[in-house]
């Protein structure tokens, strides 16, 4: 018995999140269809990161143990065979038989995007959340500043989650501007990025601290009230869950 | 009566092209849907570019009549509200009672967009065409530089299709590279954007210019070879036509 790891890329939109669920679609449902039918075996996956609903990404992984003997890094061309063109394999290789990737330290990377426009744009519109509030980056980023560092992220997490702690340690929140060249007299169209790392994220969090910065952009909340919500741990302090869509898992690695 | 003008962007993947149809869904079909709803009057839209199956646009245009006392610029949010989110009006307003779009001195901007990797991606997939083998940018741009002036592009033009001249003038073709950091021993993966700019364009000429430059890209045609092919004015000289979903009309200018 060996065990292979997958990282994985996906379009979220039109499955009902990563985790196996009987009468769904879900992305390790069809990596599950797909990796028994390669290999003949019932075999079961060990994910990393259980996406949401609507959620996309760069680099997820997951494990399986497997008898078969094609050489781990061949895994991947002979599951896109057989994926649907919204997931791919985009890497494979054999690791250790106890490798477990949820018990790892890891540093994982979310990028959260808005388009900051007018008008949406049908071409952006799965991969990012429509504002049309001009947003002000720069108490964007003063506010994401607070949220960086080992804390109590309870305010960030949705409620009813079971968890045994609500403390993560989240190392950069950056807050990206590109300006599209377009602009009205109300707005100058930009895309924001909210780029996310820590070693692990709670239930809705990173969906909730991009809530939470949209309204420190529209001037609903003052930068430095985000130290408050934090302190609070209470979820109502905090600012809505941002859409799904805006969401990509870019990054998995192992430290 | 006045004449107002729109300026559209659309997501192409699941319409039958541009052109209203009976009983298959169009880009035109859909905007004069919901105009008429909106006014209430027998609209008809002239269109700027017919646009293909499959085919995106960030900005095409079209005229249509009206004796509905919405100022032009309005016209856009009323339209969205009735739209879905596949298909956007950007910009609306008035226009003389005589403007045709297609009866102006105009230069359109295509974008060809290619994902060179060794897997493709699911978040790019229906806004580009992906080729695993490595393409050499410099040989296309050479190749292109041989695409730009005033030509008969019969060579460049579907077989079958109906027009009076096919010479026309392509101000410029641009093959822009942008490596995505991800790198295998057969190729470093990069997007690859040809944008074309011309006064007009044939029935898929810009899609067979980018099947011909991937074709050098890819060696299989010399560069210079380009020369030869537009004097042939012979479509089996070109390359293939490549797939709709890499093409955008990505700006519609009136000189």
């Amino acid at each position: 018995m060996r065990r292979v790891m997958l990282t994985v890329a996906y379009d979220g939109t039109k499955y009902h999140g990563y985790q196996i669920q009987d009468n769904a679609d879900t992305i390790e449902g069809e990596l599950t269809r797909v990796l028994r039918d390669l290999t003949g075996e019932v075999n079961s996956l060990i994910g990393g990161s259980r996406t949401d609903a609507g959620v996309h990404a760069k680099s997820n992984v997951a494990v399986f143990d497997t008898d078969v003997r094609i050489p781990g890094e061949k895994f991947k061309y002979a599951l896109n065979q057989k994926l649907p063109e919204d997931i791919r394999v985009v890497e494979s290789r054999d690791v250790a038989e106890d490798f477990h990737p949820r018990h790892c330290d890891t540093k994982k990377t979310y990028e959260y995007r808005i388009l900051n426009s007018e008008i949406s744009d049908p071409i952006k519109r799965l991969y990012s959340y429509h504002i049309y509030t001009p947003l002000d980056v720069e108490r964007m980023r003063e506010a994401a500043a607070f949220m960086e560092g080992e804390h109590d992220f309870k305010s960030f997490c949705a409620e009813g989650a079971q968890v045994e702690s609500t403390v993560r340690n989240v190392y950069t929140v950056e807050v990206e501007d590109e300006y599209t060249g377009k602009e009205t007299s109300r707005l100058k169209e930009k895309d924001i990025i909210i780029r996310v790392s820590g070693n692990g994220f709670l239930y809705n969090m990173v969906r909730i601290m991009a809530g939470t910065l949209i309204e420190v952009g529209r001037g609903h909340i003052e930068p430095q009230r985000v130290k408050d919500i934090i302190e609070a741990c209470d979820r109502k302090e905090a600012g809505p869950t941002a859409p799904a869509c805006g969401l990509t898992l870019v990054k998995y690695e192992f430290l």
